[in-house]
């Protein structure tokens, strides 16, 4: 399914509501008059360093969106986006230097700028600054925010945990992936849209229903970057194709892959994960032939389809208009067959 | 002045008051029942570990005392307590990550035991674990500490970034010098005793005065402890006698003496605290009498005195008994007079 731009912002003009480009335009407006000067500054210029990299701003358009489909001025949920990104680049920093990546967004990292001690304390104060977001709303609000931020900030460390134990596992299954990915991705982009929902004082059964649709769209999302890491476009997919296979990463694909392969080729690929050769162009082509032989291709686009259904049949349920609904289905169909 | 222990204890019993024993002993009973099997292991081990290791558990014994002190049983700060020393033992970890220290309470330091990266995200989640202590409180309470936890924990940070910074200053100044001590040490013992009086729903007024009561103790103990670096007992002081002088750390006690010694001595002690020699015992030996000569060692009691005393002046204004304001002021002498 395309989207018909014209019809989606006119859609949008309907519905009250910005484009994505809009809202994060705005959210950036309000990030960078919040970066001010501080000291000690040796803690805090790492920290604007990092929040002024870029990036799409994905967790933080979802909250403000999802405020204005709940019928209140997305303005209000500015400091609880504020709060998902300041918390979503705390943990860059520290998943940076735990996995010892020089580069982010094609800029250097905290902890390669100046040094881990720095990525450490300014990445802790990050944490905290992103709990103080939520002073601003009154005290029921402030605590809900709160309490489900900080369910979500732990499962997103236990995901983290789940996924450097996985680096030295040989036996991890596909319902343990699929947890680490829901805990280390897609539980962020569920709680940034209960947030708007929070905000919005939507109902319970309601801000339940969007967190679930978050979760599952972003579970999607995640199966759908493990995929393009593999076959994605050259051209357009932003990072390295195959960087994956090269990092011998056990994604959904390689995963499924030895499910389905017999004893021979299955050996082959246990081997081809076991090395790290300079030149990988023929490591990557043959991982990339066993993903489509076996069938592991398929049925990860399987996979991606049926969670991205499972999302779309939770917008059903939700009292908001059809326009409202038609909004979320429009944006979700957007992440899921980008190719970037 | 001397604690005459029977009186004290009597004075307990007239207020309704345990011992700092008997608190302790019921904190550590409610950490134990706290620190239960949660996955993954690799992420909650670390941090079972460090909450085991022991220590004085002060900084919570302050908040039940304080409680109790505004006539609320003290069993009502117990989260709060727990909070305060989940955040106390994660700024261990990562302040032992950016030391390179082997040792914690005699016991491997988490990244000895575990590895860095273990350190980072067990400490993390122990930080995320903290705030979610404050859950059980009602939305208004669960607000206040949560805002004053906040404000305190991004302090110790700063005073961790000055400290780091200060290391490679050679201009650090005596006032520098206090607001580092002040937000790396003495903040969290006077946060964990105003959240003791927000929990007993004191006044602010007396919620305030009792923060600054703590803030001056925290400051007057932590001078306690450079002095006794240098001059504490070997017999009774828990840490080795001098480790400041042998590290080049610039306590107090230096920079007063830097200040005050003419040019050639000062020169002596610029060139001592330049160096790292295998046997440090002439270094500590000389450091010492220049400590001493120059009347630093004298300058550093009398502001230990200052401060002590600054700290009970605070006491007067307070809307609690005679009895009461006994009862902190025994304590506060108990932890300045300590040889250990």
């Amino acid at each position: 399914m395309f989207l018909d731009i014209f019809k989606y912002v006119e859609l949008l003009y309907f519905c009250d509501m910005l484009t994505t480009e809009t809202y994060q335009k705005e959210f950036v407006k309000y990030l960078e008059q919040y970066i001010s000067f501080k000291e000690p500054q040796n803690l805090y210029d790492p920290i604007k360093y990092i929040l002024k990299l870029g990036g799409k701003r994905l967790r933080p358009v979802l909250t403000l969106m999802t405020c204005d489909i709940f019928e209140v001025d997305y303005k209000e949920s500015l400091d609880a986006a504020l709060a998902i990104e300041v918390f979503h680049n705390f943990s860059l920093v520290h998943d940076d230097i735990m996995d010892d990546a020089p580069l982010r967004r094609a800029k250097e990292t905290v902890h390669e700028k100046w040094d881990i001690n720095t990525g450490i304390l300014s990445g802790d104060a990050m944490l905290i600054m992103a709990y103080q977001m939520f002073e601003n709303y009154s005290d029921s609000t402030f605590r809900n925010l709160a309490k489900l931020f900080s369910k979500t900030a732990l499962e997103v460390c236990e995901g983290q945990q789940y996924d450097i134990d996985f680096e030295t596992r040989d036996d991890v299954t596909l319902p343990e992936y699929l947890k680490m990915i829901e805990y280390k991705t897609a539980v962020l982009v569920a709680a940034a849209m209960q947030m708007g929902a929070i905000i919005a004082k939507a109902s319970i059964e309601d801000q339940n229903s969007i967190y679930e649709f978050g979760k599952n769209l972003g579970i999607a999302f995640q199966l759908q970057d493990d995929y393009l890491d593999a076959f994605g476009d050259p051209k357009t997919f932003g990072k390295q194709v195959g960087g994956d296979i090269i990092e011998n990463k056990k994604t959904y694909l390689y995963i499924k892959a030895l499910e389905f392969l017999a004893q021979d080729d299955k050996e082959e690929l246990l081997q081809l994960f076991s090395t790290t050769p300079e030149d990988s162009s023929d490591k990557i082509d043959r991982a990339k032939y066993l993903f489509k032989h076996s069938g592991s291709a398929d049925a990860t686009k399987k996979e991606i389809e049926s969670y991205t259904k499972k999302a779309f049949s939770i917008l059903e349920s939700m009292q908001i208009s059809n326009e409202k609904k038609e909004v979320l289905l429009q944006f979700g169909e957007s992440l899921i067959t980008r190719e970037v």
